[in-house]
């Protein structure tokens, strides 16, 4: 990079981003998310968590109330609570958010300032909306014009069936603002994410942007280009899909072999995680204490509810160990409960 | 940096910062600016607008009172402005801050959140600040207890005399808050700053830091640091600064022989650029709109100013052309301002 083109590389750049790489992202959007997008609707931002982060910055004052689904990523909870918000949980089930609850609420004449989902392999549910979800969904964001956030960091990583059309790609009204990253399919090192909205929307994030930190890394930017050009983004991709397929079946296996009678979880069909509900009388705070001193480690599932913190909800994340490490960690973390609860 | 250490480059990290960089950080503030510091005291940015952000994030609810200079540095009011400050312009003259005006603003009792200040080679105006000033200060705001927000980007740009401590350097009391940045010294493409406080305040810029972007690029932060192991930071200053010199040098000579009667400025010690005050007559922008179509540009001083916007100011910056084509655009804008005002 330094050799072929230093000079920009370690320059000040545009705000909106690098548009070689804008122009890829773009092509790759409407290409696998049917996102009829040039580059010139994407921002570059530094990482997608800082997409979130804006979108709270423009949409909400204290109190205004904002949707999620639940669970939903502590990271967006994280980025949002900054400006005060005042959740909504849209319950949700192994086919993503209920369209009837959503209508209730909606229906309720909340001032809502933004709706915010991860259709594609939730975090940290690991469910994938059906299509007809989304189209339900949609109906109905479009009939009562509600800003809808839809993050998707993990779509790409989905080892069964076919991606689903994203909502941007069904959205008529222009109410959806998409938010994707480098992180999970390349890496996550580089903090490179992107948003896409319509113009007056974008302008806001841009304008956002600018005061935040002028632009994302020059010289990152360019080398996850220079990346695209040089290899296969897709061969990668399958290479990691077929790793983590196996990965997350012997987290499967190992859990329905070993873990106590009562534990729930939905077979996710990509993404990198396990979501486990286990029986009411579980703490999963509990198990994590004793878990850590025997070196296991997971994430608790109470911060990923906005509203109400249920206890008995752990978070398993399958794609970072080798699958020996997975057998060995489900082993221990199915005796810790055991002990706990004989 | 791939083959050295790509596995950890490309992955995430904690959100304070990459150590070895943040010790290097903390060894040069230490020995150049005197600040009492370690690598613990050291967030890592992206860029110092990013610090400049998160201190309006921080400190700032709608109405509350900012103190800045008058003129200041125009990225930190866009950075700032999203969270509606209320600002007070502080009169400054050749020296810096005018204790006096600081403490008729004090005694009046506004709730200040904080004082942003530049006091090495400030941005638009060129100023530092002398060592007198910088005790005087310091007296005041320890007196009243208020937030300090001390912006170096330029401070190692010093072409004559000595570098002068920090006001971080002389804070007995925790009050000042340190952003520096590799963007003038090195490179801005990275996007590298820091932020340095006492451990109170440093962990709320770390929390917030986490809700932005999570972290600062694990790879550019690799390889900064790797460029401070390989190479001498300290030559390439002195390197550069030859060369501001001499840019500088031009510029104020060729102003001197071409510019109209009533144009002033003070000569910088350092940095880069050239504050010009025009004759009352003159106006800042009807002249930049005739520059531009002769094909020189300069920044109208107005948004400088954050509350009386003067016109009769502009900003020249010395440091980005090399000698000829100073020369050149300044023979040009003083024929336009003789072309305009006859």
């Amino acid at each position: 990079m330094l050799d072929r083109e230093g000079a920009s590389a370690l320059q000040y750049d545009v705000t909106i981003g690098y548009e070689p790489l804008r122009k890829k992202v773009a092509d790759r959007m409407r290409n696998i998310y049917k996102i009829d997008c040039t580059s010139d609707d994407i921002l570059i931002t530094s990482g997608s968590q800082q997409g979130l982060e804006f979108s709270g910055k423009i949409f909400v004052n204290e109190g205004d109330t904002v949707l999620c689904e639940s669970p939903t990523y502590l990271g967006a909870l994280t980025a949002f609570n900054v400006y005060g918000p005042n959740y909504i949980d849209i319950p949700t089930d192994d086919q993503g958010i209920i369209p009837s609850e959503l209508e209730k609420i909606l229906e309720a004449g909340h001032k809502i300032k933004y709706i915010y989902v991860i259709p594609d392999f939730q975090n940290p549910s690991g469910v994938s909306w059906s299509l007809e979800r989304r189209h339900k969904f949609m109906e109905l964001v479009e009939r009562y014009e509600i800003p809808v956030l839809e993050d998707n960091p993990y779509g790409d990583l989905r080892f069964e069936g076919e991606i689903l059309p994203s909502l941007k790609s069904m959205d008529k009204k222009g109410l959806v603002i998409f938010l994707g990253t480098f992180s999970k399919i390349f890496c996550p090192g580089f903090r490179v994410g992107w948003v896409i909205a319509k113009p007056e929307i974008l302008d806001a994030y841009v304008k956002i942007k600018q005061g935040a930190d002028l632009q994302t890394s020059s010289i990152g930017q360019r080398e996850i280009n220079r990346f695209f050009e040089m290899y296969s983004i897709d061969e990668h991709i399958a290479k990691i899909k077929e790793v983590y397929t196996k990965r997350r079946d012997i987290m499967m296996s190992t859990i329905d072999k070993h873990m106590p009678a009562g534990v729930k979880y939905n077979k996710p069909e990509g993404g990198m995680f396990l979501w486990l509900e286990l029986p009411l009388t579980m703490n999963a705070r509990d198990i994590f204490e004793e878990a850590v001193r025997q070196n296991v480690a997971f994430v608790p599932g109470d911060p990923f509810f906005a509203k109400e913190k249920k206890t008995n909800f752990m978070r398993l994340n399958f794609s970072a160990m080798p699958e020996d490490k997975i057998e060995e960690g489900i082993i221990r973390l199915a005796n810790v409960m055991k002990q706990i609860y004989k």
